[in-house]
């Protein structure tokens, strides 16, 4: 009843430790010492290897170490495999910490602020009232969850966008794409937590763009290859969108030349917003284990059919 | 009965408005055009004019148009004349939204980001979850403890100091100066919301930066005269401060030749973190001057004595 961790080195280390101290019954091996490969039942990973049902024939589950679970390709996984992503308080801790510091950037003009400060330019900016930054986020998952929960505290007019209908206190949710442009046409700061899927592919494309208010904002912790960054750029120049905060890009890292690391109006950051914490994310693992062995359904389990 | 107002006149003329609106029985006045001058018995404004009593000889109560007095020179004041400074939800929202913006762009180490991304570089950086990032606020007043109670719900270990002391839910509160070194050991992220008084004055200077963890950063949003700002570039350079966000300096604004304005640690915006808003503004000065002509005490009213 092996776990087997292939994901990160250092934090396989600190995870080898909690399982040690916490599930001292549960065999643990860290990526590439995988011991006996017929004892693995249990992978966790960023990648799963190639083949995993050769590779480690009685595989039963694989938990990813990420929210996401786009990075699996699982047209190698057989279905007999589950796949469970990762469902974990720091990582919600995390994303509400950084669309919050996001959407409080754009909304308090700190983008036009720091350029007045590198030209010594002290000069004050009218100040807009919560209640007239309309924010909205796309995908109502358990993180575009928590980020309205905070938002709101604000005073912000919150609303959500999903595929499903869903209802969330003090939250306007539309549901379906027939929602979408009038959900777009009330967000003057749009934030971006949908999964990645061939649906979600290119969706922050100029279409969007043109649909929300003039001067908008586009806050992106979904992934990389969700928004054409051509077309923000041309929003960014033609000044439909105002900035733009990005944590995930398409490739990872940018290449050395890509516009976006030295506009003025477009802030970078490396993939950082929300990332999974060992000492929780054992617990997590742990818990579905529990579950698993006693035949009940694992929190995030994936509907392979979704793709999330 | 006329207000007189005397500050920003594009303010006034928002302020104007909802008089006539609001209160169409007070008669409103905007400096210069006076009036009558013994028809003034309330001012509002930023700086009363010289020699008050002379100018107005039937002036009651100066409202002052921001969250402090210290702007006013009193000694010109007689005592008779009773004065109150603006305690309005529209300078709690925006501090609370300027406040909750500088800490986590502190503990997301957004600083250090936006230099990386200046370089092209796409590195991350380990998060500290926030539970272990401990914020402290110097000054328990309306903005302190409505700072606090936002910052609480993010999970940082939250703290206070003030004069006198405090209870506030969820919050180490600290008070009096002998509480002060124990306040600062503990303080990661330190906020500087005290009113300016000769005690204040200086405050923030090297024995107290001394104090702090090693590494700790600095949001001052109390008053520019507050600040040692050599003690803060020599903390800067040795490495006892990380870095600091300013929204208030002294002078306003600085000299073009000030190492602030293109330091890498220091973030300066020009005294933009709170401000009063005409629409909330009017509503407690009426409602106050309807408490005057009750006998009752005004929402504010200033101890002459202890200056705040």
């Amino acid at each position: 009843m092996t776990l087997l961790y292939k994901a990160d080195p250092e934090r396989g280390k600190q995870w080898a430790r909690l399982f040690a101290v916490k599930a001292p019954d549960i065999p643990f091996r860290l990526w590439p010492d995988i011991g006996d490969p017929a004892s693995v039942r249990y992978l966790a990973a960023w990648q799963p290897p190639d083949n995993p049902a050769h590779t480690l024939p009685n595989l039963e589950v694989i938990f990813s170490v990420g929210a996401g679970i786009d990075q699996f390709d699982l047209s190698g996984v057989p279905p007999n495999i589950t796949v469970v992503r990762m469902v974990e308080p720091g990582i919600v801790e995390g994303m509400v910490e950084y669309v919050t510091q996001a959407v409080l950037t754009i909304h308090r003009d700190l983008f036009d602020y720091a350029l007045q400060q590198q030209q010594r330019i002290w000069r004050e900016m009218p100040v807009r009232a919560a209640v007239s930054r309309r924010v909205g986020v796309l995908g109502l998952g358990m993180l575009g969850t928590a980020v309205l929960e905070r938002l709101r505290l604000f005073g912000f007019p919150c609303a959500g966008w999903s595929r499903s209908a869903h209802r969330l206190e003090g939250v306007e949710c539309h549901a379906g794409v027939e929602a979408l442009d009038a959900f777009l046409a009330r967000t003057d700061i749009l934030i971006c937590l949908l999964p990645l899927t061939d649906a979600t592919r290119g969706l922050l494309d100029k279409r969007m763009f043109a649909k929300l208010p003039k001067g908008a904002s586009l806050i992106n912790v979904g992934r990389g290859p969700q928004l054409n960054q051509q077309d923000l750029l041309d929003a960014l120049e033609s000044g439909q969108l105002h900035n733009a905060i990005l944590d995930v890009t398409n490739p990872e890292p940018l290449a050395d030349s890509h516009p976006f690391w030295t506009h003025p109006h477009v802030r970078i950051t490396p993939h950082i917003a929300s990332a999974t914490r060992p000492e929780t994310a054992v617990d997590v693992v742990l818990d579905n284990i529990r579950r698993h062995l006693d035949g009940l359904p694992m929190l995030g389990q994936i509907d392979r059919g979704r793709g999330y």
